[in-house]
C-alpha cells in the first residue's frame, strides 16, 4: 500500500520554526497511524540559506524564494511562522489562490487582519487555524470554536502574555523592582531585546482581539483593545495590593455587556484566592465562562519552541484530517453578528488608588467630596504611613464608569493639597 | 433559502437530559448561523411519559418505544444520556446499523465497551463522540485527540470526580470526619444515594480508562484501572499530610512507561504549591504532560445539569458541521498501539504509612530493618505524640515497587510490637 503523503511548507526557521521542524519529527513514526498520512516538509523558506542549513538534516529544502513555494502545485498546506504583517499578509492570501491551506501562529496578523484572511480562505474552500497564535501551546481557540459551542460566552480572561507574568511573578515573590525584574527576564530570554511589545500590553491585546471575536462570535480587532503595561507598577504597589488580599497581574480582559463588547488588558489587582492569582513564572491562563459551562479555565505554557510548536502541528494534523475527509473549510470564520465596541469611557471598574497629599486636615474630605461629585463611590479609603511632609492614602474605588473617574482624577490631579497621583490600577471583578 | 434541519433523539430526561434539551433551547436562535443548521429534538425516549410531560413544551415528542427512533429514518443523530451499560449498548449499536451518530456521556460503557462502539461507528463510517463522559463541561477528549495530537502524552493526572474532592475538601477545610463529609454531600446533592461508585474510585476509575486510551493511543479498560476509594481516610492523615506540606486527593494518574502503561485511582498527598492542590469543591480538573507542550491544565465543572450539557452539545455540533461537510467518521478510534498494561505489583510508588506501635525501644529500628529488606527506602520517619500506651509513628518512603511494599506490610502486619497500620496512603511524585 503506498504511504499517503501530504507535502508542507514551512516559512520560517526561527525558533517556533525549528520547533515545527522538530515536532513534526519526533511524530513521524506514528503520523500515519494517527492521522492517516505523512506530513513531509517540503521546502522552508528562510533568509538566510548558510544559517539555516546548520539547523536541518537535509539543507536541499531551503529556499529563499517565495515562488518556489507558491508555484509548486504539489505543495498541500503552508505554516508560517515569519511573524510580521508583511510579507506574510500577502503570501499568504497568494497561498489560498494556489489552493494551499495555512497554519499561522503570527498573533499580529491575525488580530489585525483576521478577517480578511479568513473571508480569502472561505473564498477558496481552504482551512485557516491560528491556534498557536493565543496562549502558545494551550488549546483554547478549538475548545472555543467547537467543544464550548453550545454556549453564550460572556467573559474570556487571562493571563496571556508570559514575559510580564514572569516580571509580576519576581516583583510579588522577590521584592524587586521592575526594572530589575526585566533585566532578569532579558537575561534568561524571557523578554526580547525590544520588549515594548509584551511590557505595553500589545501582545497581550493581540490575543485578547483574537479570543474575543471568537469567544462572541463578533470581529474584534487589536484596535478595539484598550491596553495598558506595567511599566509603572512598583513594589510599593503590590505590597499594598498584599495588605489587601490580592496579587497584581497583567490580565486581558473580554466582556460581552447588554451595551457592547468590552476587551482590555491592564494591570489588575485580583483576589489571591482566585485560581489566576497562582498562575506565575511564565505560565499563561485562561479563564472563559459561558452560560451552560460556568467557568473553564485552560492553563499551559503560552510560548516557547516546542509548546507553540505543539498547537502548530495540532492545526497540521487537522488540516490533514480535513484533506483526508474532503472537508476542507469544514470550520470558517464564526463572526456571524456585528455587535458594538464599548467607548471606553463607558466600561466600569474598580480602582486601586494611590495619592501623596499634604497632612493636615481636611484633605481626605476634599479629595472624597470630588470622587463623590463624580459619580465615584469609594469602598476604601486608608491613611498609609507618612512620607516626609506628606501623607500618602490609598483609595479603593467601587464599580464605577471610567469616564465618571477620569474626570474625578482630572479634578484631584489639579487640587493644591495633592502633591503627586502615585498609582491609579485597577481592580478585577464587581 | 429553506432551513436546513437536523433532527435529533434523545434518550433520557434526567438531569443531563433535561440540560441539554435547555442548551439545545439557548443556543436555537444562532445555531443555523454557528454551524449551518438547526437541530431539532424530534423524539424524547423516557420511562414514564406522564412524569416526563411536565419537564418540556411539547409533549409530543416523548416516547417510551425505542423502535419508533431507530426506525425513523428523519432521525440523524442519537444523544444517549440514559446511563448503564444495557440497554444503552445495544441500541446505541442499532443507531449505528441505521446510520444514525451517536453522543453519549456515559462513562461506563465507554470504559468497557468503548472499542466495540468505536468499531461499529467506523464500520457505517458514523460519528460517536463522547466528550461529556470525562470531567462534564471541561473540554479533554477534543484537545487530546486534536490539539495535542503532535504531541508523545507521557503523562494524565487529575482530580476527575466531584463528589470525592468536595467531601475531602471538607474533611481539609473544615476538619470534617468521613462520614460527616459525606453526609453534607448526600444533603447537598453532590452525592447520590448510593455514593459507591463515587467514594471507592470507580467512577474516576472509568475516567481514567477513557483518557488514558486517548492519550497513549492504545485501548485500557476499566479492569486495567487499580482503584482504592477515600473510605478510610481519615482527618488525622489530612492533619499530618498538612504538617508534610500536603494535601490528600482523589487523584487519578495514568502514565505511559517503557515497560507499561499503569492507570490508577487512589487518595494521594500532593504538595500543596501543585496547581491540582487548590483545586476544591466539586471541581475537576486534568493535568497533561507531553513531549512538546511541556505541561498543560485544563480545569471547570466536572458535573451538573447544564456543564454536562455543553460538552454534549458540543459534541452534537460537531457531528452537523461533520454532516454538513459530508465528512462524518472523519476522526474516528485513535487507539492504533498494543501497549502492555503494568502489572500493580510493578508499579513504583512513595507511600505514606502511619503505625500504632508499642511505645519501646528497638521498634522504629525493627520496623525499618523489614522494610530496607523489602528494597523499601525511607525518605522520612516521625515518632508522633503518644496514643495512650502505644507510639504513633509515620513514615514517608521514597519511590518503591509496590509489590515489595505489600511483601514488607505483610511482615509488619504480622509484628507484635505492631498493634495497628492506621494509614496507608500514597504520596504523588517521584
Amino acid at each position: 500500500m503506498s504511504k499517503k503523503v501530504i507535502n508542507a511548507a514551512l516559512l520560517g526557521l526561527g525558533t517556533v520554526g525549528t520547533g515545527v521542524y522538530k515536532v513534526l519529527r519526533q511524530q513521524r513514526d506514528e503520523m500515519e497511524q494517527k492521522i492517516g498520512a505523512v506530513v513531509e516538509i517540503k521546502k522552508i523558506l528562510v533568509r538566510n540559506l548558510k544559517k539555516a542549513a546548520a539547523k536541518i538534516d537535509d539543507p536541499s529544502v531551503l529556499t529563499n524564494n517565495w515562488k518556489e513555494i507558491v508555484e509548486d502545485d504539489s505543495i498541500d498546506l503552508v505554516i508560517e511562522v515569519m511573524g510580521g504583517i508583511e510579507p506574510a499578509r500577502t503570501w499568504i492570501l497568494e497561498a489560498f489562490q494556489a489552493g494551499k491551506h495555512v497554519v499561522t501562529a503570527n498573533k499580529d496578523l491575525v488580530a489585525s487582519y483576521g478577517s480578511e484572511l479568513l473571508d480569502s480562505a472561505a473564498e477558496y474552500r481552504r482551512d485557516f487555524l491560528f491556534e498557536a497564535s493565543v496562549a502558545g501551546g494551550i488549546p483554547i481557540i478549538r475548545p472555543l470554536k467547537q467543544c464550548l459551542a453550545g454556549n453564550h460566552i460572556s467573559e474570556v480572561m487571562g493571563i496571556v502574555n508570559g514575559t510580564t507574568n514572569f516580571i509580576l511573578t519576581k516583583m510579588t515573590q522577590e521584592g524587586m523592582e521592575f526594572a530589575e525584574a526585566l533585566a532578569l527576564a532579558t537575561k534568561l530570554g524571557y523578554a526580547e531585546a525590544d520588549p515594548t511589545a509584551d511590557i505595553q500590553g500589545l501582545d497581550a491585546g493581540r490575543k485578547m482581539a483574537i479570543m474575543a471575536s471568537i469567544a462572541f462570535n463578533s470581529r474584534v480587532t487589536f484596535q478595539d483593545v484598550s491596553t495598558e503595561g506595567i511599566t509603572q507598577i512598583s513594589s510599593k504597589d503590590i505590597r499594598y495590593a498584599k495588605e489587601l488580599g490580592c496579587v497584581i497581574k497583567l490580565l486581558g480582559v473580554a466582556r460581552n455587556t447588554d451595551t457592547g463588547i468590552e476587551v482590555r488588558v491592564q494591570p489588575m489587582l485580583i483576589p489571591d484566592t482566585h485560581p489566576l492569582a497562582t498562575v506565575n513564572d511564565s505560565f499563561n491562563a485562561v479563564f472563559v465562562h459561558g452560560d451552560a459551562v460556568d467557568d473553564a479555565m485552560f492553563y499551559g505554557r503560552g510560548a516557547g519552541e516546542l509548546p507553540t510548536a505543539s498547537a502548530i502541528v495540532g492545526d497540521v494534523f487537522d488540516i490533514v484530517r480535513n484533506i483526508l475527509a474532503d472537508a476542507t473549510g469544514r470550520i470558517g470564520c464564526t463572526c456571524y453578528k456585528q455587535l458594538p465596541i464599548k467607548d471606553p469611557d463607558d466600561m466600569e471598574s474598580r480602582f486601586f488608588l494611590r495619592l501623596h497629599v499634604d497632612d493636615r486636615p481636611g484633605v481626605l474630605a476634599s479629595i472624597a467630596s470630588v470622587l463623590g461629585n463624580n459619580n465615584v463611590s469609594i469602598a476604601q479609603m486608608i491613611q498609609k504611613q507618612k512620607d516626609g511632609d506628606l501623607a500618602e492614602i490609598v483609595v479603593v474605588t467601587s464599580g464605577v464608569r471610567e469616564g465618571d473617574f477620569n474626570d474625578a482624577m482630572l479634578i484631584i490631579e489639579g487640587m493644591n493639597v495633592v502633591h503627586k497621583v502615585s498609582s491609579v490600577i485597577r481592580v478585577y471583578g464587581e
